[in-house]
């Protein structure tokens, strides 16, 4: 492939001239240590936006459904049977993806509201529209079709006005990009889908857009050598422009995730039971049925702020980062009630904030296995989170070892909480003030001088 | 006109039948006592849902503001621009009023949780679209377009399984009817609309419906005279098959409005300051820039649920009855920032409805005009509203007189408050306990025994 | 009906200023003479436009082959089941129905080069859709939809300016509209359709267009008492503003076709085999298979240039006018094949016309059943129309009686041809010049002082 | 690029093992006779079809001449501006190229009837939307878009069951691709666009259908190096499935119009002043404004038979074939007037086929400039073509030397005619018939026995 070759031999010119550098090899890849930012700003919005957000029906992975997988999901073939014309294709619904009411501005706002410290826009999603202009994807793209607009670019833009990081979700396979299908059908023994579709874009995507986190997916079908992914990650480490900041997921071949890469989402929503070694992202959605909006949607299929906050908390606690997704509609807007959950989460951390960003696990996460206390720490001070409502007013915490400095206080609230050591050893009785309404229903409690 | 000619002659027939005859002049009109369900239900929703729905854009006034007022709306008219190619009309937009996903049951369900007692649904607004086959609005109608089905009957019928009352919304005029232009300018000296349009489609519905409610609207234009409202509604309640039951309201000609009638709406979103001597209903939005739906809704545009709930409160200590709107997408969904509003008001009533159905306003409404207690009462019980958190634990109420008998809870909880007289005259404190978490943010306390 | 009321209270004040005034019954509106104009007209151009356009499909009478008749057209249901969505209705056409090349002036060109001298265009057809902005058909009309023009005006004013005379077409019932089926449904029993619908639009037609041809339709199913008829004509002949010139023909209720009105039409496409009493009219449709427009012709299905001219001259030899049609696009134009042929009638009618415009039939009509020669006349002069190319240079017309003052010449061709006679009592036989190359394939010889 | 290396390999190594192969340069590929079939057929029908045929404005460039040139085309730009809305782009026509009436059969039937004996189909124009499912080109194909089909392949079955032969128009640039103005910016040093799009699909295309021609286009903004023109035909002469019968045309790079390739188009329609030395082909379309379909055509702007036949006549009388073009609508029709031009070719040419196929120019071409006789040969006969009705009956012909054995007729007609010769050297007098009627008005006359 004429561009990544040159780009290569320019990579090898410069190989003699420092000691620092990567090579396409998992174990040198892996080493690299995680950009700074990344672990402290442990709160990140995801958004899923394209043109399977106009059907809007059922997920993002509708055109899968109706049309690739086999049987195919009756529930998709009789809402197009029902609804279209016979021969619409997946292509018509293009046109419709208008984005008339997108200001990025406004987005931004509600992510910087929301207290989010990254977000990530699907720059490419398995079916294969880019929200950019790419050369490779010619007709099939944000800027020639529906939107007629630099989607990845304008949202760029207003994210990074706002300090927040800006990253790009990127799949990596296309479910029915006909060269996908023939080099899959070789038994991926040939790569005319990687070598002049996938790497030309994804270079060009970097060079021209400057991500800081590359959220790959779409990898678990070929092995890591037909995606050529070590290479690009030696590029996007040695002499990309974003080398010194990007941050990656852990989605580059068959049998990578949760094992190779920058940090580990292993699978969709996944959480550990305890504080893994490498790090980790715990990626989930507002709509608990579907990452891309859904024209159908019911309260009920969709998280209350309670729970999102729990979850953040559980998260931070096991030292994962939390990525919260919203899917916007095809007109361009962030739903009502997404903007309020993100908002709800925002108000709770102007709050509680402190005992999560830059915060780092403790030497224990949770009370115990069936109640809802999580803790995080900076230096010596521990920070306890209830995320329901305690049915006493006399809170006991086993785990904290008091000492003479230690000091009790909720956050929220400057004045210095009544407390005594159950032990010697550890331990510590709280006796709690009234806790103050919040929508989030969580509070923290925020301990000093204590191990 | 044919048709009410007939009716007319009919009523004629059986007017020597009966003494208890109205006859169509307002003195006799408005002397009907308003059947009682309608009190008692106080809190009803209202569903403003058409053509109007598909552009979605500032309001269901859009076609209005886009090309009936002079100068025209900016907006709108930019927005068409923007988005539409020259010489799209409004009536182009209604193939795109598909109400695909609309199942009358989901909202029934959603109505009934909310705690509503009765549902009017506009059945034709302004713009003339009829939700129904009415066979006097050819082609212009649901029936014959978009969404290709009753709407008015299949709510009806879902709304009537769960035994909530069913009304609808009529206006009188319609903005572009060519008909009613030509009688407007000559100056409401002909009937060509009245007699050719709307009296045949409004006797139509009665009879095909049977509303149990009807909520005119759209005659502020012309005197009552050129609508023959008091021939209507002496037909209406003499010979229609909801004569016993159907309530309207005071929209019926220009002056009516507070003046005559059944209820009264006065202005739109009119609250009094203090009880009115008439039966009144306030009615508003959800969306405070809308009453159909808008595709670019934010949520600072939106009302949250402790606002609507403190609304709701003062409008039932003052007398009247609460009809709160949400406008349903195209495409027949209530969106889920509506829903859940809806079902957070139903969650609160489940607590507190006790104190709202089927109350009578207090002697007091209010305990002052700077605070946010408001009282309703049943007979000897007074119910105190606290729509925000009272600052102290220890609460003063000055306008109760208690009693030996008096007895204090909070409702929700049947344990008996502690309080004490203030003075032998009037007055009480009472010891409030912890107030417990709702997302309205209103609590309600129950004086049993006192005047 | 309020509006017709009033013309007819004008109509009985007027009634005795004159003694010429027609009455309410056939026999006396019958007994009017018909405008002079149209005799010598002899040819006009026929013009289907309407929503059936958008579908093209089958012919004009889509709709009811698609949803009307029992069973449906297969072929119509396969149709939209195969291209369109459930649930697409006819009315879902007229937004399609753009007329976007829609120039009058290029018609009027057209219809001016083919030698016609009126043209009648459908103002509404059985689909209920009308070509201007009727009042009393709102969002069903080409100003509220579709074209968003006045078709009807438009094109009078176009085709005035060139001198042709207008007509218009009108079709009483309408397949679907609700008050027409209802009315049906009782018998005709009661009209509130006409009432309503149809006469209030007739009147406002007559009033606004001035068309000097109603070419009235859709009557059959109804007595003319139904439809109020010989009122509407009675108005027509005493009191619009048309009276002097306007024609009708023979469509105004079950059983006046072929017995009242104007002149007759009698069934489509119907030719009398001998000169008929009454003054009659053939229409006919170059696409053998529709009056409205298909987009999948085919030649075959096509009438060519010689079947057009040799109809034209059958139907003038006997006495009928010729109304041939042709169905644009709804796009706006006629197509291509169309204009050629009307074109080449033009061209034909250059030469031939003499013949044709202001003539008379003859006393013989046709030499034998089995030939192609046809007569018309002008007092002492007779034409001879060849309609095939004769087989020999040396011709024989038995009929005609020649005198010393007969000459004979070919038209377009000055020269005295040779002839002699055949007996004292009658016949010649006629010496052929070489017969010039001419698309219609048709020549006449002019025999001028015979009897 | 991957897949042409791999054939070129493959082409390297077969290269040792005949004589007979062809260089990748133009001495010896313009060296290769051009296979027989082509100059007997003489006659072929052109189909310009694409989503150009969908805004059917203009012409087939309407794309680029609304939003490539500069400054763009004023009526393009007002005709989108008037019809469609802002943002809507060139890809938003191709859901509305439906093709529902496309029947290969009909068309071939047409194509047949015609007397053309190839037929070449717009497998891709300048626009780059391939009329089969192009894996280079997903999402902008006649497969994956609009039509949902093959067209090309369907139509090549059609075509050959009726033993016509078939080939491919390809353009090489497309005005828009964003790899080709990457290329042209970087003057056409770089190759993306031809690597990775245009020979992968241009072989795929090859290997897939066998065209018999390749029509190629669209090559002159850059030279044949960049285009890779001189490899690819030493391929397609050596090594590919149709290296036996494959004819190409001119146009393979900026300067080889004319001068390189298999036979000559130079510029469209153009028409040497006599017999070029260099088999030769004159494309022309009955559409005199366009190549693909207008939906505002008139009359005047079409070709009429009697035209197209004297241009057939003088391009075959120069040693050329002519290629006739039609352009169907979107919707899979040809227009019934392209239907009857076609249909009269094949009528004339029934007749008068002898003297076009297999037929060579004469020694004299045309008897003199100003008049309209022109002449092919077979062998010792002559054919003689009036293509206007000569104005007397006995003709001269100066050019053909008589013999004893000298016998004239006209094509149609068995009986031998009278003549006699002028001069002992040349020339002849004939005493012509009577013309029969013909709608091309050409005629011809068949000298046997002549020099």
């Amino acid at each position: 492939m004429h561009f990544s070759v040159a780009i290569f031999l320019i990579g090898s010119v410069l190989l003699t001239q420092t000691d620092a550098r990567y090579t396409a090899d998992w174990k040198s890849l892996d080493a690299r240590p995680l950009p700074s930012w990344y672990d402290e700003a442990k709160f990140g919005i995801f958004v899923h936006w394209g043109v399977f957000s106009v059907p809007g029906f059922e997920s993002e992975w509708f055109w899968w459904h109706w049309q690739g997988q086999q049987p195919p999901d009756k529930k998709c073939v009789r809402y197009m049977t029902e609804n279209y014309p016979p021969g619409f294709s997946y292509a018509d619904f293009a046109p419709q993806f208008h984005a008339q009411f997108f200001n990025p501005e406004d987005w931004a706002d509600i992510f910087q509201a929301s207290g989010a410290k990254y977000v990530v826009l699907t720059a490419k999603h398995h079916e294969g529209f880019t929200n950019w202009g790419s050369p490779n994807s010619w007709n099939w793209n944000s800027v020639d079709n529906g939107p007629h607009r630099d989607l990845v670019g304008d949202l760029g833009n207003a994210v990074r006005n706002r300090s927040l990081h800006y990253g790009l979700y990127n799949s990596l396979y296309e479910w029915f990009n006909p060269l996908y299908l023939s080099d899959k059908k070789n038994g991926f023994k040939t790569q005319e889908f990687v070598l002049h579709k996938l790497l030309p874009e994804l270079y060009n995507m970097v060079v021209r857009y400057k991500p800081e986190l590359i959220w790959s997916d779409g990898d678990w079908e070929a092995p890591d050598t037909y995606w050529n992914s070590t290479e690009f990650l030696a590029w996007l480490y040695n002499d990309s422009p974003v080398k010194d900041t990007i941050v990656t997921n852990d989605r580059w071949g068959a049998g990578c995730s949760c094992h190779h890469g920058g940090y580990y989402n292993c699978a969709d929503k996944f959480t550990p039971g305890e504080v893994p070694k490498h790090k980790w992202e715990k990626c989930t959605s507002v709509d608990l049925q579907s990452w891309g909006y859904r024209r159908n949607m019911k309260i009920v299929e969709l998280m209350d702020l309670p729970d999102i906050i729990e979850d953040l908390v559980r998260t931070v606690a096991l030292g994962g980062n939390y990525l919260l997704n919203v899917g916007p509609t095809p007109e361009g807007m962030i739903p009502p009630l997404f903007e309020e959950r993100l908002r709800g989460v925002g108000a709770w951390l102007d709050v509680n904030g402190e005992a999560i960003y830059g915060s780092s696990p403790w030497r224990v996460q949770r009370q115990n296995k069936t109640d809802t206390f999580w803790f995080t720490s900076k230096g010596s001070t521990v920070y306890a989170f209830m995320t329901t409502k305690p049915k006493r007013v006399i809170l006991t915490l086993y785990a904290p070892k008091t000492s003479d400095n230690t000091n009790v206080t909720l956050l929220g609230n400057p004045c210095p909480l009544t407390w005594f050591p159950i032990t010697a050893d550890a331990g510590l009785v709280v006796a709690l003030p009234e806790l103050p309404f919040t929508p989030g229903q969580a509070w923290t409690l925020k301990l000093d001088g204590v191990l």
